[in-house]
């Protein structure tokens, strides 16, 4: 059983109209919604949680943390998001989605500004898979369309990843990275572009396949100390 | 003084009229042209040359190769494609733009198929820089517009780049990886995407710039023998 | 149940007497000796075989090739080495270990010369985890230890490697990268130092594990036509 | 004028003898000794100035900034370490030296604890040129030989370095990547290892050409603002 934790800041669903209509029990409700399976158990967390919801306890026994944010990333303790920086480096696989760029936790782990260009003006998107043979694009054909997403542009600030999976195309000619792989210390780090609040991006079923394919990729298979730096003997 | 070779088949200009018009004097005299200067000296060479105008003393006297090809490229034999191979190997630069992604030393060099999707529709693209940094984005703002391309998709078949400099977007939303660096043995390789036989592509301030940067890039500042496999003493 | 291929030359075990009293059925019978098991069925190959024992058919039922050679590389017909280059764009994984950093099918996929520098003095070796988190380095120490190794030393002529999960350390202070994982089309590949044929490498268990591991790694998820350029429709 | 800032915590030299013996007026003036030149101008920066000697206006005017620390990171605020990163992914380049591996600025650019482990034995190190063709390593013959040096082991705990330059191996078989290049925001970064308070490593002749190489290399061609995030118009 994988065990995912879903933080989702949980403020756009409560306060406007237009994204609650498409979201109407929360984001994190919705991804739950279509991960839950006789291989994955998911819990959720939110800022209207104790601590975010996420406290050690609720780190230690999380195998993969899936994040989404956007207004209220400041809202998010520098303690905690250092908290879930350090469980990742000790081997807890994360995924960041859409907005969750300038999530705390995703710029403590990229060490880069994590900036993109954006637009809404409502283009269509098509989601290319790059990288066919990778596990999180299986069952994907050649691209991905969403009808209407939130349009991100590069330069996105990020280190060079470890692999492109994929790279999305706009009606307008904009270009973004946007399914990326990392490994930092002993973690996998998945960042995938689509799923802007006002869209129903998350109940596209590649989009939700995406997003699983993701979950049993950064499940880990290895957790240590990171940052354990031991003086040893001359062997 | 750094020594350019460029190689063009020279097909396409001399048996079609379209491309004649666009290159009266083929594709390599339209390089030379914006690339000559005090720093930068010019040799061209085609199919139509004794070995391809490619023989051992021209690689030797050259520090960067520039390779335009499409419809020849079985035209040159595997000894001139290998002969090439090596001598990047040991430290002379490479740029191979547009449909040379399908050309025998690229192909030798990447050790993959280097296959994509393509179609001619006249598309615009936007070719965004993904890396404003890079020595080879130098003096291009956020993206180089073309209002004609022949469209190339994903997925591009080479290897996970050193670098990405720029990625391309086109109006029907695909994207491809259209500039990417490569280090090779002792050798520094550049692919760019743009430069299609009826476009007037290569007569783009901003594309000669970027092709212009990227001579200065491959410029070798050491050379060795890659293949040398010593048997050593123990130090 | 993973179909692998071991491909060993065969011609120091019959033709040299320390080797044979090292492995008197051959490298490749000591490799499937190890590997065999529920999970894993294996073939062996040689140069003893028609066609090297690598038909297209014996290919197209290989999930992972492991390839051991040194004396008698250029033994091996330039089409054969091209077929097993397709075979692993096209998706097959493959382990090539020792002195096959020399081998026709790593050099191509490579498309680097794969030199290295080299002295027999019966150093030590410990082969250093450097990413104990990644799949191949499951189940082994800081290091392993091996009494007596064939020397390798750097610069080792390959790309940069996608991942590096291991690097080797003699008793000259001499280092090699000695577990290097790439990604090429649809494929896998893994090189891996140790296993000269006059040591009884391939016997230590944790060399079986990491071999062992890889298989895992490499066996392919996903097949497809690698060098498919298809001419395709506006989306 | 490529202008450089040296930044040592100045501790270890004010506190300890035998390192006083060593770089008696400290390892900051050791480096400025052998960098300046006609195109190299230098500054000093150490814990005993105001702000660290790292003022907004002293990071403005400089190129490259070099970092040794060892004992005292902690004593630099938190405040200036963010201000050095924000500098460096800005254009700045940035030098981390040795025990600077375990600094704050270093350990905010990676995103990770960059651990490793370590042993004071006096062994030996070599430290090999795996990139021959890099800018850094010019000059430089096989490897660097330094009859004593602390010894740093494996796994260091960064991201899989863009290119890998140097690798150090010791009497006693421990390796380490020891000569590491990454590209963040819109800086340049080199970690090199050598350089123990006690040992005269910094008078070592090439040693001072590798870390004279890296300014050279380091110093920005660009610079921006790698934190903007505009709302941009459809183009």
């Amino acid at each position: 059983m994988i065990r995912v934790t879903v933080f989702n800041e949980f403020v756009h669903e409560r306060t406007e109209e237009r994204v609650r209509n498409v979201y109407p029990e929360g984001i994190h409700m919705a991804l739950k919604g279509f991960l839950e399976s006789d291989e994955i158990s998911v819990k959720t967390a939110t800022l209207l949680d104790e601590e975010c919801g996420l406290t050690e306890e609720v780190l230690n026994d999380t195998d993969v943390i899936i994040w989404w944010g956007h207004m209220a990333h400041e809202k998010v303790p520098d303690e905690i998001a250092e908290r879930v920086q350090k469980a990742v480096l000790n081997g807890m696989g994360a995924i960041f989605l859409h907005s969750a760029h300038f999530s705390k936790p995703f710029r403590l782990l990229m060490g880069t500004p994590c900036s993109l260009t954006w637009r809404e003006d409502g283009d269509f998107e098509r989601v290319w898979a790059v990288n066919p043979a990778h596990p999180i694009a299986q069952g994907i054909d050649r691209f991905i369309y969403l009808p209407s997403e939130e349009t991100y542009g590069e330069p996105f600030m990020v280190p060079e990843p470890d692999e492109t999976v994929f790279i999305g195309g706009y009606e307008g000619g904009e270009v973004f990275r946007s399914g990326l792989c990392y490994r930092r210390g002993f973690g996998k780090i998945f960042y995938f572009q689509p799923g802007h609040e006002t869209n129903p991006t998350f109940f596209v079923p590649d989009i939700q396949r995406v997003i699983k394919n993701a979950v049993y990729w950064a499940n880990p298979i290895y957790r240590g100390d990171a940052y354990n730096c031991p003086h040893v003997k001359k062997p």
